[in-house]
């Protein structure tokens, strides 16, 4: 259940309080470089303590790789990985020992294993994340050297939109604001509006928009391992997150199939599609379009107000919480949606090296 | 990639217009009744012809059972079914033997093969789903023997949406009209609207929301496995889901943490959750309350009017259908989204058994 | 539970009495010939009746094909096929109801499922066999495509053993005799052992030697998914299998290291292995030697002798055996340890696709 | 590839001479006391340098937790553990930096991989066993709080038999000698021969027989999960295996079935086996008798003699080994055998929760 990836396997563990989270990435191609520079900038993105709008907690954030690389290559081995927990303030937790927080995972967790890590929330903390951008970043180079490039940015906050389509949008400027937006009008009234809900102790969600270009048809798979449907369980698997949309999603339901067909040209022996409402996934397989899709992540639930909830004992309590927490974790999370889509692309694209015998 | 589940795990095979689509259900427990008189009418709530809103194909659907059943009852070794393609039509198809029609299956699955059973999609029809109602009626009638119910109906079609939420509808009258929407003033605007579509030759998506009521909390996994990213894989498995979102997902993202955190109570010893924006999941996993998603679905690719597109030999060419096909799947796909859930809880019901040594 | 392998996957189902058995292949290689005439001689090969060596039952075994298959190629979707159990003779059973007979698996089943198909064996029964051998044709026709070939033979039948090793034997000639041992001498002794005894309604076990041929260095895996541990797996998971060696074995254990290391030579720029103790296969994974490896079998379990055992209701009771068994599997078992050899090997041949990015 | 287990997923990773060698076991129940002490002890039974007869590495073996632990109990997460490698003298493997060593994996990883690292075997290294005797060690602790017991003992040397079966011996004087043959006049006998090997730098295998005690009938699974097939492939896994085989195995085949089965018989309202040929396991599934089996191993592949061999420049060379290495692995591979028995039986103790809806 810590596993993510079906040839290309991700196994995540640690928690927010122990000694390091960490991860086993196995079934990566050998032979690959492992970029150390790159995982280092991707790790840098996620990053707590990186601008205000992200909790202040300080972790350098390192990778120590354990195996599986040989003089900067990969062997196939596989590549396991450290990610010390450095900057802990588990006394922070002792007041939440035995204390439910609000739509957290701490009553389910209680509930479920009858023993539960409260320190930062434990194995719910979404400090694992680091585990996933480390071994995403693997992924993400790896695809780049086979022309496959990922791109997230933050596309809404609260009731703040993006007003424009990736298509309008220059990718490479997402990184170039604080929230990840690369519309920089629209990155500044995010900014401003969620610094302002910090002030009064809330949070607020949005969605990451990610566009995934020069895939080959071919990835992905009929039925139940469908392209998009690995995508979508990738990403409804990073905390926060409650819902997933691709191509034309729930934007465009009021549209008839005539209107969001996508025709099919061929010019100069080159077939294109005419218009992308497929979001570059046809029966579950690339079709050589752009793929992109959409996350829609909840607010932090940690808030800095006075809450009332229950505890171990079964007592009505209020809380008032003291961790260090984002008041919006959309700008961190979008190495996240990136790397999680670079190990869904990565698995396909060495499992679609299994269709025919070669 | 043709079987679904971890501990319950559901492989099928078939094609639409080959001899029959069936399953082999494995893991399914030991001593549960096969209800055959309920899995007949989940079986007729997906079956087409059942009203003029769908694909006039006619097909008794059946289902005939092969193995793991004995006295009426499951044994524990896997049950195998077939569900026979009667009114198969695949002349039909003859014409579009070559041609790659727009928003199917047709390219990907050549790119991705170099081969392709044309005859009513192959593989990639959702004729499939029968397998899924199938298998999930078996799922859905031990699930209900331990009080977890699950329901779904028809919220959204084009952009007439239904006016209350599932907590003011009563869900019983979801089969009372053809459209499967519980509020019958707006199923009636549904029909309309999709009988006129019909004329046309056009079609129209939607949404279907599913509740899950009677799951006690522990279901489900904290990172990879969380019980909402494997009702959004399961979702997005069926032909044409465009987006999957639960709780308060895309549609409350203006609302702040304050707002959207479900707070606990204790009364009278018994704890509740005073809202439920959480979808009845915190963490991956079951928290007692209700589970409620969204399944989004695009417009039927098929239409009845002339299209452009290309041919395997790389021609432009048009088309102008004449399979049948339904003007909207939403009607006949509640049966469907309710099996896929139940299989998903099912799942991982037999695997919360596993949290402890018993 | 009632599935095998991991990219290429056989998911078996059914009872000895029930309708049929069958199985659905799933991730074999698109484009492939499906080799009817080659799938109904390997199936004569293993069919009841087939010698005075063999049960009486008689079964056709015609294979059924419901899907993935067009135009007589693979199409990548699953194959589903069936195997319909015409010569049931269920009331030979009844008397057996209650029973557990001795060194079967009745009483086990009953203990862990609470419920239990009497009739012939129900789920354990030796015909589930039949699928393995329809499957794993299929992949052997494709293995032999890619120039490796399987060949099976019985090395021993109590303890009348073949006095060559496979190195020494035509292998070409094993199917010439009842007996499967392509050592004449050898099989007629054999045979006559193997009638005594079922005259006396005894039965008899022994081994059965199989070597792979063809097969290139790189197939399998370090750790855990060995390409031997598969093949063991995989020739385990066989009714009445009780073990499995390959190279030197259990044979050579009175032999040092310096005797037992193949040494490798390069003459005329290819690389030769001067010895092949290893059976083909170094660190889990083959070295381009031929593969080889023993399986050994008990006895069938039912003798026709008066046998003391007991019943569900806790009695002691004496029980003599009716229904129509071998005196000797190992003839018939031939082409099943060549099936499961088959299965294992195509499915490292696909996953050794994906050791590196094509 | 390199997890093993299906609820209970051990995933393994390092070299011989990187940082350290390490795990997840993943799947573990909750609740469960991380006894150190014990894993301390299990760990000490497979160090190096504990007796003449092995290496003379020097590892503490220390087992440093990460994470999946709070409060000495396991929590239900992840437990990620590291054994760092202390004494590695890389430099002794400079000179092998391009041979293929005989009988070694070098080859065949380089032909896999095409990429390799040589220092110490790399991952081919039996160190990675440590890995297998830590997370053993906690499935063990785990089955004995559920009466299971496991115990492994040297059985047989060279041509060394140990004259009696394990229902005659003392399970418990194992490790009262250093070969680990709790019969002590052939331990003497044992210990001398593998000596006087080591003198002339050659190295020799054997068997060892292990017995699982206490375990329900209802453990395993009928046709591809069998009990014994899993604990084979376990077996088959460890480096340096060449054969499994439980119950009357290779040993009784001139046997016959009136002979070999086992009839039952109830007493005092209690089912006993009258024998146990079957080794515990009937059709697949655990009886309630004793599992034994017995594990063949080949001698150690490094030899401290000249031979001949090539390199990744195919020239033919002769190479006098220099590393340490044991002359006998079976001492040290008794913990190794019980430790993978122990993931299996565990990881089947849990499967058997989900037969039935609690």
């Amino acid at each position: 259940m810590n596993s993510f990836g079906k040839i290309l396997r991700l196994t995540s563990f640690g928690e927010s309080h122990g000694l390091a989270v960490g991860g086993v990435l196995d079934g990566f191609p050998a032979g690959i470089d492992i970029n150390t520079d790159f995982i280092r900038t991707e790790m840098q993105r996620r990053k707590p303590g990186q601008s205000a709008l992200s909790t202040e907690r300080n972790e350098a954030d390192e990778v120590q790789f354990i195996s599986g690389i040989f003089e900067g290559k990969s062997t196939g081995a596989p590549i396991a990985f450290l990610i010390y927990n450095k900057d802990k303030k588990s006394s922070d937790y002792d007041a939440l020992k035995d204390v439910f927080r609000p739509s957290h995972a701490d009553y389910t967790y209680q509930e479920k294993y009858g023993i539960r890590d409260h320190r930062g929330g434990g194995r719910s903390s979404a400090r694992e994340t680091a585990v996933r951008v480390a071994a995403g970043a693997m992924a993400k180079w790896a695809l780049k050297q086979h022309q496959i490039e990922i791109n997230g940015y933050v596309s809404q906050v609260g009731n703040i939109r993006c007003p424009l389509d990736y298509t309008q949008l220059n990718l490479e400027d997402t990184d170039s604001n604080p929230v990840r937006c690369p519309h920089n009008e629209t990155a500044q009234a995010m900014e401003q509006y969620i610094l302002t809900l910090k002030e009064k102790g809330d949070t607020i969600g949005g969605t990451i928009t990610c566009v995934i270009k020069g895939c080959k048809p071919g990835l992905g798979a009929p039925l139940y391992a469908k392209l998009h449907a690995e995508l979508g369980a990738a990403m409804l698997g990073i905390n926060a997150v409650k819902g997933f949309d691709y191509g034309s999603g729930f934007s465009d339901l009021d549209k008839t199939g005539s209107v969001l067909n996508d025709t099919m040209r061929i010019e100069n022996e080159t077939l294109t599609m005419e218009s992308n409402h497929s979001g570059g996934i046809q029966g579950g397989i690339s079709n050589g379009s752009d793929i992109y899709f959409r996350v829609a992540f909840k607010p932090v639930a940690t808030i800095k107000q006075v809450q009332q909830t229950v505890n171990k004992n079964g007592e009505n309590i209020t809380i008032h919480a003291e961790g260090r927490h984002d008041p919006c974790v959309l700008p961190r999370a979008v190495p996240i949606v990136e790397a999680m889509a670079a190990l869904v692309m990565l698995d396909h694209f060495l499992m679609a090296q299994t269709t025919r015998m070669l």
